[in-house]
């Protein structure tokens, strides 16, 4: 099959490899739908993070079960089916819990490369959900986006404590920001401010339900907040980056008391301690279990609640991944979808 | 009157103070029927934190009111009141919420220093509570660890979402911690594990609800909680020390979705993000609201269903407040009462 490698910091080919096959009883092998590539894989391919050799991309994924392992109950062969970017048994106090990855028998499926044609997902039974029969070609951006930056987005809200009558700011105008908003709208939150400086960004924000956009960088950005909540700052802030610039500026724009949701991958942060302590403020993040939220998101997919894929300005096929990759890297294109 | 003032490291002297006057309409002076050392008071006689000068000390009160401002409403002469060391109006957005020691006109009572005869209170209405009537001597004690150390370990476990069924770990062996010990066990705790290597804090651990006692330190104490709760941690750990090493012992200490409250002042404290991120862990602490929590706190003590006044094992007049800091520091004693 084809799938993407990467070598080095900007250097991403599609290339041969070997088709996965079923290697414990509770695997799934699935022909990918549509894959994409993540705000996370830029980290690697800017230099942020070390490539230990040709390593296989992509973590996000939708598409038909084509092989399960013996011990696969919930899935079949012609199954449509979405999953999270973390394999989780289901069965551990922590997937009961919701935290379905940081499960105790937990495995990255991107190790397996999903920016390719077929991809191996480990724990199928606890990881994987079927569609009710095909999904219409139109729906397929959206189910694909509930498998990591959906999910990753509403997580964040959640875990911010988003609800209704709070108002919510979002550092961070990815693709994992910008469906943070839409989270926090389907929450009701009753205000919702967009951090960005980018006018096509903030157009899907607001799109998206946003209310207020703030174009400020850190305390420039905190000062915006603090103006527009009578001083207090936000009930609940979502930190969509992962960079110590983007979590202080998260932490610094709630409200004492208040909630901060902190999804970004964390490179390089480190928080101080005594300023944290005295901004009193909830802090809650790290990888999205995604798997909690995804029956209801499929529903709201479905039913055609919310548009997520909106999120995907670019579409390419899989061969032309690198333009894919480069794309985002220089902002001309928020999340770029791959067709297999 | 009299009053305790640090100096320098290990140089607490008890002298002549002016008496505190009304300086604002919503101020009280109170009569100190008790004032007690804190363990964060050991921060500044330890010489981690700086002393700017002749500075007087305390910030934990019971006692009776002498006179208020003409704008005070809810407490008049002669009452017996408690209050928070942190002023808060009770008005402002981040009161209402329950965060009062952040309230947005908040001022620090301890700065009037309440280890003295008597003490100013600011924002009277909204930082003290009047007891019914005058309450028993015997209950004294208890009243006045509600001002603080009560307060704070309450605080600690409700930010630890400590609740019916759950394993709670509590790393610091303090006044705050083993209250928090108590605290934890009022708020229905299956199972709380308390981390001290001192044999009467064992003691005293075990009387206010500890199930379980480890004794190890760093690693060796998160590797022997893990072993206590099927490897995966804590539901809820509390922190009441404030150090780098506690905070991290508590971080580690619980799982995966779990829930970390930490009330020890934080000093010196850097927080890795990365560690943080993967560990997914809830995360809120900081000065304690005790306002909120004093009304069911009072009526706890005064209905004789907490004791939290065991922790006082050493009392003595004011005048001896420098023997108090001593044994307090040389851990000869938890938590030093003096009586003005």
């Amino acid at each position: 099959m084809r799938g993407a490698i990467i070598y080095a910091p900007g250097d991403v080919r599609v290339e041969e490899r070997d088709d996965p096959t079923i290697i414990h009883p509770t695997d799934a092998i699935i022909r990918l739908s549509a894959t994409c590539v993540c705000g996370s894989d830029l980290w690697p391919y800017r230099g942020f993070e070390p490539i230990d050799g040709p390593t296989p991309m992509g973590h996000e994924y939708v598409g038909v079960v084509q092989e399960t392992g013996r011990e696969v109950r919930n899935i079949k062969p012609g199954d449509f089916v979405i999953g999270s970017f973390m394999a989780s048994d289901g069965t551990c106090e922590i997937c009961q819990a919701g935290y379905q990855s940081r499960c105790a028998h937990v495995e990255y499926v991107g190790a397996g490369g999903a920016q390719a044609e077929y991809l191996r997902v480990p724990l199928a039974d606890g990881t994987l959900i079927a569609t009710r029969g095909q999904p219409d070609a139109g729906l397929i951006p959206s189910l694909l986006a509930a498998s990591d930056v959906l999910g990753t987005g509403w997580f964040g809200a959640v875990a911010a404590d988003v609800g209704p009558g709070k108002t919510v700011a979002v550092v961070g105008d990815g693709a994992v920001g910008l469906l943070a908003v839409l989270a926090a709208s389907q929450l009701g939150a009753e205000r919702i401010i967009a951090v960005s400086r980018h006018e096509p960004r903030q157009q899907l924000a607001l799109e998206f339900g946003a209310t207020d956009i703030v174009t400020g960088r850190g305390d420039e950005g905190v000062a915006q907040v603090k103006e527009m909540t009578g001083s207090y700052g936000a009930h609940s802030v979502i930190e969509a980056v992962g960079s110590q610039d983007s979590m202080m500026q998260a932490i610094r724009s709630a409200r004492h008391g208040g909630h901060v949701g902190y999804v970004g991958v964390s490179h390089g942060v480190q928080l101080p301690g005594e300023e944290l302590f005295y901004a009193e403020v909830h802090l809650h993040g790290g990888p999205a279990p995604v798997r909690r939220f995804l029956p209801d998101l499929i529903r709201l997919i479905e039913e055609q609640v919310i548009d997520p894929g909106k999120v995907f300005d670019l579409s390419l096929p899989l061969s032309e991944a690198a333009e894919g990759y480069r794309a985002m890297d220089e902002r001309r294109a928020i999340k770029t979808l791959l067709r297999p």
